[in-house]
């Protein structure tokens, strides 16, 4: 099956206690990508500035990540700066952003992409990720995610997104901002509200929820003795869900379960290295392998 | 099977964004006890004063939890006093702390319980904790507790304690405190070191993980949309591992997950209430109910 997956690709510097890195690929939808095209077609709709390193474009073929509508602009590509301390590996605290061209570039996708139905609208200002969703013939199974930035500047905006979703995949955070609720599964309860049939609150090392009508599953984070680096992991979470999800073409508890599990393995392979080193060449047979491990935990 | 569990029995009185309590039946043993019963038979060994409510007895009593080494002096019951504020439930602030009788009492067995192979140390002195387990006869199931407390007062006696369990259970605190290692599973791989054979690391709300030379499970809590008082909820836990692994008699990939399952769902029923509230009465049949659920998040 095929996805649209709309987000940022970025080039993204780091200071953590294991190293420092300048202008690593990143990016949502970039992060994505990676995981997602295990299981589906990628159509990465994004835009980057003269400034992008050719050699990404080139491993983004090579991943068959189709990137006709990866937009090249004059100007700078969007960059991210950030830390992550000692004390809490998890949270990520922002030096700097230089937003470059996805200043006053919509994203878009061509006419034939126009055409598939598995939409990722990747963290993004809600208005674009609304605008873009518009110019889409027939998405009948749509996800999203957002950010903090969003929820406390553009909160109506971040609802009339959600209005439109069959899934929204958001941190613990960000649930709590976004329902005033402190309580997890009193949140996705909430948020369910807001129109999304099914919602995934992402914690980190402490696993995730999935919340809908008919479906609860709370499932742990795949148990590592060192992180490295959690940049892109809940991009990388929501692309083993989408992914899974477009191939497998229905939604049962079967299908959900697997679907976050695979998130779960992709993403405790993309927090072991920086940016993408893990992800970049894992083979399904690897990522099958740590699944097989995973599953044993729950043989009772 | 039959487990010695030598612990406290208290009167807790509580201050939570749900409501003021005053001497709650609490402790350690008791919480234990309260769990473990619907799978072995248990002997409780504690020191309670003189000002212990009678009907607590009878409880014990009816529940079938063998009383005999209860023993019942002159003086005060010990008595813990503890706030829980609404930004962080997981955590109790100790507001005051009454020793009474447990000051200069070493609780003791009898000559049959004595002959018991199986047996928990929950929270307690740990060189109290020792001199218990040294009067036993042939202790070949073990498993402890322990608390931030001894960990920064007697760090040297749980590390004794500690060389001679084969299942030590403590929280994510006090595994961070005792090995300094901030990663979970670091801490956890740390603590076998120490000598016991099976260490679990309960996360509260999050889960918890299993480590040991041959096994690695983790699990996320039972998910709940109210939290009403989590006292008792890791010994209330801890009785459910025990009391099943006494039960079923062997260990291996099996009885471990099962074993940690029934202790996050009696867990799971402990904090939904004050003190015992949700456990005193709970049949096997919803602990089933909720276990089949439980089972569901994991069925791919």
């Amino acid at each position: 099956m095929s996805i649209v997956v709309l987000g940022t690709v970025a080039l993204d510097s780091l200071k953590t206690p294991n190293g420092i890195k300048k202008d690593l690929l990143g990016g949502s939808a970039a992060h994505f990508s990676m995981s997602a095209r295990h299981f589906s077609s990628i159509n990465l709709s994004a835009v980057v500035g003269y400034d992008f390193p050719l050699k990404h474009i080139s491993m983004f073929k090579r991943k068959y990540i189709n990137i006709d509508s990866l937009l090249i602009k004059k100007g700078k590509t969007f960059r991210w700066t950030g830390e992550y301390k000692v004390e809490d590996l998890n949270t990520a605290v922002t030096l700097d952003t230089t937003l470059g061209v996805i200043l006053d570039t919509v994203p878009i996708v061509n006419e034939k992409q126009k055409n598939i139905n598995n939409v990722f609208l990747a963290n993004y200002d809600p208005d674009i990720q609304l605008a873009f969703l518009n110019t889409l013939n027939n998405p009948n199974f749509v996800g999203m995610d957002t950010m903090n930035l969003w929820i406390h500047t553009k909160k109506k905006s971040v609802a009339k997104v959600m209005k439109k979703v069959n899934l929204l995949i958001l941190n613990d955070a960000e649930a709590r901002d976004f329902t005033g609720e402190k309580n997890i599964l009193k949140a996705a309860k909430s948020l369910i509200s807001f129109g999304p049939k099914i919602v995934i609150i992402k914690k980190g090392e402490h696993g995730g929820l999935l919340y809908s009508k008919n479906y609860l599953f709370a499932l742990p984070a795949y148990p590592l003795d060192e992180v490295i680096d959690p940049t892109g992991a809940g991009d990388t979470f929501a692309g083993g869900v989408m992914g899974y999800l477009a191939k497998s073409k229905k939604i049962n508890a079967k299908t959900l379960i697997k679907a976050v599990s695979y998130g779960t393995i992709f993403s405790s392979f993309n927090v072991q290295g920086f940016g993408m080193e893990k992800t970049m060449n894992l083979s399904l047979a690897r990522i099958h392998q740590r699944m097989n491990i995973f599953k044993q935990f729950f043989k009772f």
